[in-house]
């Protein structure tokens, strides 16, 4: 019963990278090896509006000043390119972390549009677990790693998805909805909600274990239909969740918080094969 | 050169259904049939908490209770169910919007936190276009409809696929990116940008073309590589961009406002098949 140790610790991203290499553990059938797996970078965006902060998003660094314009004009800030004075990242010392991932704006003409929205609102969060942060300092919640000594089979985790599938009626229908469900142990389905909003649906699923008093999750099994992101895993982490399985790839933001708190990431489970991004101890490739 | 109309011009959707079915042209090579499709319902959700409101998300109608549950618990309002005093939708008559879309908060123990957080923040949107929002009040953007006779060929829009792939670089590697391409009538890609946020890629290619002083975009084609919600709807309408094709379904909400302001909605586009949702007016079935 060999348990196998993801061979990184930590995952440095070179500042405005897109992509970015990182040591998995692939397991194909009853094979493992361990291989490179290229991961898109996801890193929050401050936007600062005349020196105060207006929101952050997660996004993958490049074309900053475009990201900043479209999202003006979508926000009816601006009209047209007139408006915007300066679009410029924060500049800083070399080691601040704030280099690249804070950008300021400088309006011609602060309309009164601008002034309504900022006095309208008071509070900023938002379902999407990051949007409507207004700095980068609120992204971090500040939540104790797991622990535990949850240990899985490889063939649990082969049976996620065709579980998954079974139980999945909406999608397929539509082809519009992403899922997200909860597995113990063994592998036995516990809880499934599907919802256009990926974090919806883990929301859903969280919100109806912590309503029947079954919190902390530490001896359970998320499982998303698509990517897993920053914000599905700290979702995970607040409900204690000690291992997530996403159907399609991690971000670079999803698998340096796994490693920051002790959770396994898991990618492109597929029938017969999946990649482990962290904490691979806690699979076992035998019963 | 016949021109075809979607036979729908409105979609209701009945309170808390999760689907609904939605009459659609479906081209097939160069056949076209009208048919059922069933739509993912999106609809907004107001999260009220003691009275004032909180956050609005949008969501497909179902266990929102357990939703905002965990969406409390992963923004750490609250850490167990005996934090929850009352979690209840609004009660009004029957043909009130807001009943079915908005939902009361009471906690047991309203904590530092949550007065901490009330307190931060000064403004509440971000790039993901509706998160951040904290009433539905906020939602309306109040845009005008597209206008304008831009027409295209079903070959032109047969071509997007292609062309998008062979653009497309960093999506190939990780498998996490989304991708937004604009595309003119003759369907020349003009700008394409990818993102771990889907709203993000939209917002990098309206930007570029704004700051390029581009804008309007109403001879332009909008393509995301996966599905269609209201938000990209609202991005694409902000820029003017009368037509998006998605490559994968459309929601509920999108195809609304899509009927609402005029543009052609397009899903599915899969290589020499596609559904258009709304105003297929615009597409020609002969060069």
């Amino acid at each position: 019963m060999p348990l196998l140790a993801t061979p990184e610790l930590e995952l440095e991203v070179p500042k405005g990278a897109s992509t970015v290499s990182h040591a998995v553990v692939a397991f194909r059938d009853r094979h493992s090896a361990v291989q490179e797996d290229e991961l898109a970078v996801e890193e929050p965006l401050e936007i600062r509006l005349g020196g105060k902060s207006l929101a952050v998003t997660m996004r993958t660094p490049g074309h900053d000043a475009d990201l900043v314009a479209g999202f003006l004009l979508s926000e009816r800030v601006i009209e047209r390119a007139d408006d915007l004075d300066v679009i410029a990242h924060y500049a800083g010392p070399d080691d601040d972390p704030r280099v690249g991932n804070v950008i300021n704006v400088l309006l011609n003409h602060p309309g009164p549009a601008i002034h309504q929205r900022l006095h309208r609102s008071f509070f900023t969060s938002s379902a999407c677990g990051l949007c409507g942060k207004t700095s980068l300092d609120a992204i971090d919640m500040d939540l104790r790693p797991v622990t535990g000594d949850l240990t899985l089979s490889l063939d649990t985790l082969y049976a996620l998805g065709p579980s998954l599938t079974a139980a999945q009626t909406t999608f397929e229908r539509t082809g519009g909805l992403h899922a997200a469900a909860l597995f113990d142990a063994t592998g036995r389905l516990v809880a499934l909600r599907e919802d256009v909003g990926r974090h919806n649906a883990v929301d859903k699923v969280v919100g109806h274990m912590l309503q029947a008093g079954k919190l902390p999750l530490d001896r359970h099994i998320l499982m998303v239909s698509g990517r897993a992101s920053f914000e599905i895993m700290q979702k995970a982490l607040a409900a204690r969740i000690p291992v997530v399985a996403a159907i399609s790839a991690p971000s670079s933001l999803a698998v340096q918080f796994a490693l920051a708190n002790g959770m396994t990431l898991i990618g492109f489970l597929r029938p017969r094969r999946l990649n482990v991004y962290t904490n691979a101890h806690r699979i076992r490739q035998s019963p």
